[in-house]
């Protein structure tokens, strides 16, 4: 699976849906899932009418094709060396280490260089129950609000794939580059522009005769301080032409 | 507006929804935002069905019952200092600068220490048109795989209210330095520059009849990569007026 650059490689992660209800949740995961180039979709004891549903939309995708069904969160992980539950927390006593999702993902990526993971969603109504979060070895939270803690199922895998597939590292070597990339005007350039737009003001008035050098210091920084790059600098000096010309100016 | 440790504090956001039709979207976006402690949704010309029927919906949060609904995209940005667009990429020339999410989270979160900032996103189907990016600063983009870079709108907003969320502690000690900077323009600002120029450049015969729409974008962006602050935004309209006022469009 071809990843973006900066993308961390998901496919040994297996999202586990445990007995979703919405056909629309189990779609917006598969979509999530293909957005952050993650695989394997597996649904255990989901409400039949939504799986079949869900599995029948229009441009359902590969992903929802190929899931898996199983009947048990044990056999949903077996085949995995990592079993992390994601949970709303508050809802009730946790006998589990708890990890904040920016923590939990970079323990996630660790064990995915060489081993299945799978990460756990409890149903939209309810969560996990405990049994479920008996077969994991920690559980991941969102933060969020306190008065408002749960989130859309969708939106909840959304996140957590997203927080696993960034990798800070790269991205700052990725955004300098981009910086530079716009070459900035050159001062003769800026200079004309400044030239162009004084001429303007003075044959409309704005320039008073007794403050003529203040207001000549004036413009002269606040044009630099446009910070125009080069097109943007011709793009300028154009119109301000054209201004000039039909002030009498030209 | 209470938050959890270590959540930064979102109120200054607006969430801009740009022709939504999917009544689900609008409300899982309203969802996304009460879990993030995200006050603020506009929706700019929505499909009147979609939004009667999200803000009907069971459960619609008061977020959803106190969004504001605009018809055009520079009045629902019309107070915000920075206007930030989202896009997948890839489908358009981008003649903004194209920030990560990771990255354009941190700028994002200095502004709103001091000021209202927009996050535009698109309708499902097309995104954000050349026009809407034409009131936008810069760029936003999460990074997904290159095969799939869609994404759902609800998940789209989720993820991007959680990265702005995450990580609020480390970025405080990089503000303390940039408390003194000048406010920046308010987009109501920036736009009355924009259209003084328009006329300008109309009156002087720049802008042509038949490529007007597309010069009225043009000067948009250009205008907007002035990044003006405000007393800059003062001397501008001041110096437009002037000029206008000359060429007889005062």
């Amino acid at each position: 699976m071809k990843v973006l650059h900066g993308l961390y490689e998901l496919e040994r992660l297996a999202v586990v849906l445990v007995r979703p209800r919405n056909p629309l949740n189990i779609g917006a995961a598969a979509r999530a899932m293909s957005n952050f180039g993650c695989g394997r979709l597996r649904v255990v004891n989901p409400y039949d009418v939504a799986f079949r549903e869900a599995r029948s939309a229009m441009g359902a995708s590969e992903i929802l094709a190929q899931a898996e069904e199983f009947n048990s969160v044990a056999k949903a992980v077996a085949d995995c060396a990592l079993v992390v539950g994601t949970t709303a927390v508050g809802h009730r006593e946790l006998q589990h280490p708890l990890r904040r999702l920016d923590e939990g993902a970079g323990l996630i990526r660790e064990r995915l260089r060489s081993e299945r993971v799978a990460l756990l969603f409890g149903s939209e109504k309810a969560g996990l129950s405990n049994q479920d979060l008996s077969y994991c070895h920690w559980m991941l939270h969102i933060p969020t609000r306190q008065e408002h803690i749960s989130m859309n199922l969708g939106q909840a895998v959304a996140v957590c794939l997203y927080e696993l597939a960034r990798n800070a590292a790269v991205d700052h070597a990725d955004f300098e580059d981009r910086e530079e990339e716009c070459e900035h005007a050159v001062a003769s350039e800026v200079e004309r522009i400044t030239q162009m737009l004084l001429r303007a003001l003075d044959a409309s008035g704005y320039v008073k005769s007794d403050s003529e050098a203040a207001t000549e210091e004036k413009v002269r920084r606040l044009v630099r301080r446009m910070n125009l790059d080069s097109p943007d600098a011709d793009v300028w000096l154009g119109m301000l032409r054209q201004i000039l010309w039909k002030l009498g100016r030209g």
